[in-house]
């Protein structure tokens, strides 16, 4: 999850984390617009044969979709569709958290008690997320790799099995 | 789309279609519960080597899933997401009509737009839903295979590119 | 519950239908939006003194609303809220069903268990409904006041109590 | 908006709130649940005679519902009816954002261009806020008292005109 006008720095992040996402198996889920995190980290997913990305779109499928989503599920609710983002992630990734947009969707994953990893947070972001009492745990990272590392040590999220 | 406890040459039907519609190499999308139609469409389906079943479910996380899908995404917002299940499809294929769920579905894709096939309805479904002022163009078929058929000669719809 | 673009005969229904629900101390809840049996319906109850209406809107707050809801809700849902509205409702009525959308909340109103009354449907439209097996219980009646005097009869639903 | 299990001194804020809301002539929104802030707000709104309290339930019918609220709406679509509270809100209040339902409530405000005002915050809740790129204006207020001169004075909501 992030930004759809991030800064360039978090682009590089997102579509690193999610060519590593695509490396170690697992399915990337973003928002699926050709926009921003979104787009960069699914753009990151597809540099590796035998990825899956998938999109939650807001809009019905009149709506612009990133050439970089595999599976595009048009909700139609708008951003509604952020409840739906957490509850269909086995663990939520937030590549940064100055969007209005993002920020719901960590408060939504932390209530909905999903794992919650925040990528190279603000100290302020990190304070505000550190004092929510949620039921999902919240975790940091400051690098993709650092990311990655965590779920495989702390998180054991089960692969993509493929098709 | 179909009743999760339909007759049983309904489930049949499902079925064959889903098989038949992942060797024609399109992507399966249903409501993804381990039950009825859901179940047995994507059963057919991951017979064959290669295809893709993505559930759209109307619980969170906790809720049951079909062991025969792929990606299961967890919408949270009950019935409501039938409204989403026509969305993502590029044809919606009625599998049967005798229940409300897929009645409901039915009359969505119309209002939606999307093009819907009535898989072997009753005459007094098929005489329903002619009567219906909608957006979206409504087919019927007798078999599965004439619902492929008709998918290929008249409605176009492409191809899972694979992951 | 009813078309955008009904006959000239069912917004007369729908006029009355508000007005009688008002007259008899119910809330009347529709779909909100300036247009065919939610408008006629909610200008109907608010000639009368002392009526509340509510409407559940599809869009956001700057999509269109009937001048005669007092109270707006707007979900951002698309048809989605159709799910919405028949949660809501103690008793679904649908004034006409030559819709899809009306259509599909009368399958809605059946799969959630909600009382269901269909006002002067076609033969088809009953005989279609009638199939359904569905939790909610199925109705019909002929004319605005044999509305009434079934819910009276039959559905005992509580008044809205007033503000 | 707030906690439905929040500090005392939030509690007695919120039925405050609800009272003054009330006296100002405006309807009242909340979550519709029989706990916390949605609660207390409600009862606080309805010890005003010709007050109105309308509940945005995250449940079906079969849910449990405050007894102070006048109309509820059953959404059944979970906590993704957090967005639904926010699009149908004039000013979105949040009574204490210590839980991750009202961050997440705030976030979609601000995405979603609604003014929002935080009711004696946290310095880490409104230092978070503050950093938001977001379309929705963001207040502060220390009392109740002061949330309702800042809507008077600077947000222009206009009142319930009655049934």
């Amino acid at each position: 999850m992030g930004a759809s006008e991030p800064a360039p720095r978090t682009l590089e992040a997102a579509y690193r984390l999610g060519e590593l996402i695509a490396r170690a198996g697992w399915a990337l889920l973003t928002g699926g617009r050709p926009a921003g995190v979104m787009d960069a980290a699914c753009a990151g997913a597809k540099s590796v044969p035998g990825s899956l990305t998938i999109g939650i779109l807001p809009t019905g499928p009149d709506g612009p979709v990133s050439t970089h989503v595999d599976v595009a599920v048009f909700t139609g609710v708008g951003e509604a569709r952020n409840a739906i983002n957490v509850l269909s992630s086995e663990v939520v990734l937030a590549c940064g958290v100055e969007s209005p947009g993002t920020a719901s969707e960590v408060a939504l994953a932390l209530q909905a008690g999903r794992p919650t990893v925040l990528l190279a947070p603000t100290p302020t972001a990190s304070a505000f997320f550190r004092t929510m009492v949620g039921r999902g745990s919240l975790h940091e990272a400051q690098t993709a790799e650092g990311v990655i590392a965590l779920i495989e040590e702390q998180l054991g999220v089960p692969r993509w099995r493929g098709p």
